[in-house]
């Protein structure tokens, strides 16, 4: 029987500023990436997300970005990899605080935004991010978005990675992803076939029509899509007739 | 045979401004309250102090402050029990990764300048915070300042409590302490003596010759006084002379 | 022929967070209180608030806050008066400089949220606060929210104040405003006539019934309330059928 | 009769932590390039500084940084042209507010750290900060610390702008400088005669011993060199030998 993770971006809103639909998706999910603090998120934000996921069996995960909120972590800074670890193991730090407060652990590292863009393109930042989650805690996992991530994950001794796909938006046949300006609906049916069609053979239909090798342990959705809850809605009809196991992370690998 | 520890605020440097004399005045104490990264201190100066507090075996322990750097945690702010209680969780949380990267632990809990204060003026916000700690983490020691807070922390079931004195400023009879404006010298001797008085027999001379009860189990030094390191020299001394016990305050409770 | 003007607050959204309704709201309003920075707003949004109000010709003030983004501004901070005086100075020289850039200049200035309530509470505060601004630029209006802050503005030397009335929220006896947890569409026709009264008269009806005297030049609107354009379009009307003169406020005093 | 300006960042220290040697330094320097609260400074520390520069007759520049604090705004930020502008926008203006409390305006604009490279690197960028600050006020001057941006600065219609050279680094042959790690101790005698040089005759020696051009009509002194002091007396002795008028930039050009 396939097993697939559900993630999705959790806890982005900051003081009075809302964002996300983090309500409405929850129950849908089974991984939350939850902001540090950084990007997105604040300490009162990050113990009501904690409480929420806690309450629906969510796994834990921290999403740490880059310290600018004004850019919302989608800068690249020019900071040394040592660097970029520290803000990593405080957001880390400070997210499991609020895990441990529910008797619960964070399960999972996935960097957001310019960060992950860094650590994609330098592999002596990512192996600096990846080893210093694993000596803060040897049972993390790397949720890895793209491949030269994850084959650096790989790499690391002891670590525990899972490659990721996205089925709300469109790859190219090179295996990146078309990301649009604007979020806009999509076709909910069209959505959960290629849910299907990764958990069950690793493979996705391209923009171009090709099918791609897509081996994806988890499955990201982007909880602020304008028809977030329908597009989880029609997967967990999909995954009930095709008798997919949905599971955190921390079961699948 | 008496034992005592001497703890320390640490880790206030921030970005490229320096504070604080931490590398002279480290391998001198026994436990160190590292500042959380809201008043002062940030991941970067947060990873070296943990690091050199761990290269001299020195106790581990969060200070945390408000949100407020420009005001270096110094002013009030209007926040409820629970948002100090988030700011704690949040900081010791961040502090905690770092420790554990060095296969330690945080040891203690001291709150800093006007969340200080807060809790000191306002049982309520001081069980938030203590009731939070503890959910983090049952072993901490929360570190009390005055007996206001050392009182609300004897009544919190489970939590261990260390109540601190001070050697290097003047108590007045009712034990508040005379702060002055300017960090000046201090006598090491009257110092040290102090040390000794309150380590071997509970009490101290005031600044009005009255001889008073300071029941503590660890003696808070000023780490930025101009002549600290003199006054931890005379103090270290006296310890062998007097056959002090020197203790970080996980051994003491 | 009666003179008013209306006043709203803009530009708080923040980084990637929006709030607010500023593009609907600024065709009908005379007056944008505009986030400085500190609660709220940043120099993008600054800019685009500054330029839609420029194009409507809608007079340009400034909304300072104090220097707690996660609080939304709305915790009291143990600051001295010149310390608030400074973060005053600080959030009207900035937006002064955007207002230069369109050709016009900053016309007032109304404190944000728990900085009101200091200035309202502690005289010593907001004459800090309105010598500061007079400093800054002599023609400069203070928009005054209650009657204590109107009366210590009144006996500034050279200082112009306007008092502010609001029909959106419902007045006490004793001139105070009851402000609900959450925003809730009001009864435009309700609303308008208030408008009416306050403008022609100076006078509205309390909850209770009572008439009180509100000797406002000019009305602050919600622009987040759920329906403030229907509101601000039923107040346009009155004003045409009324024959009030609608006018910023650097034309009323 | 040679006329120079002698330039120094000032005013970055922020909060409780202190930076820089602004009150020795400022008796001897002709204009001071105030941080404008971003990269350091605080409402607090601007306002002192330009009360002190004021005091000193010294021309008040605002030195505005990229928001990065920690890393003091020596880390590039991939931000666009209109972002970087309005930083400069934003810093320049509220620096302006408290020059206008002293009846003074600010002289000019001199770009700290990271942002003063992605201008160098990128004409977009400098010509967006340049175009930005000459429609806040068309008297400003651009203070150029190399010829990339001197060049694009030219350019810019109604902007004038200044060239500054440096007397306590070592030039190499292709007028780039020689940045040491560490501060250290510099000969006033060496720099004082670079400085004669540069002002009487535009040229230095290069470190490899050839002579080059260095058209500056500003001298950048390092207020945070152990022995600044010390090289500013050598400096002002050599001014009154040779006749060196010493004036602020905005007499220059």
């Amino acid at each position: 029987m396939a097993s697939i993770d559900i993630n999705c971006d959790m806890g982005e809103s900051f003081g009075n500023w809302t964002m996300g639909n983090d309500d409405a998706v929850m129950p849908y999910i089974t991984s939350a990436n939850i902001a540090g603090g950084y990007h997105a998120g604040d300490p009162h934000v990050m113990r009501e997300t904690v409480e929420y996921a806690a309450e629906h069996d969510v796994g834990i995960g921290v999403h740490p970005g880059l310290p600018d909120r004004v850019g919302f972590g989608r800068r690249k800074i020019d900071a040394t990899p040592e660097e970029v670890r520290d803000y990593v193991v405080y957001q880390l730090g400070a997210l499991s605080a609020f895990a441990q407060r529910h008797g619960t652990t964070v399960q999972h590292v996935k960097p957001h935004g310019a960060m992950y863009s860094m650590l994609s393109e330098s592999p002596e930042h990512a192996r600096a991010v990846m080893e210093g989650m694993l000596e803060v805690d040897d049972d993390l996992i790397y949720l890895a978005t793209d491949m030269n991530i994850y084959e650096v994950a790989q790499e690391i001794e002891g670590l525990r990675a899972v490659f990721e796909g996205y089925v709300d938006l469109d790859y190219r046949p090179d295996r990146s992803l078309i990301v649009e300006q604007e979020l806009e609906d999509r076709d909910p049916e069209l959505v959960a076939d290629r849910f299907v069609s990764i958990a069950t053979e690793g493979v996705v239909e391209a923009a171009t029509g090709e099918e791609i090798s897509v081996p994806a342990e988890s499955i990201c959705i982007h909880g602020d899509n304008p028809n977030a809850v329908a597009i989880l809605e029609e997967i967990h009809d999909r995954i009930d007739e095709h008798g997919i196991e949905l599971t955190p992370l921390s079961e699948i690998v």
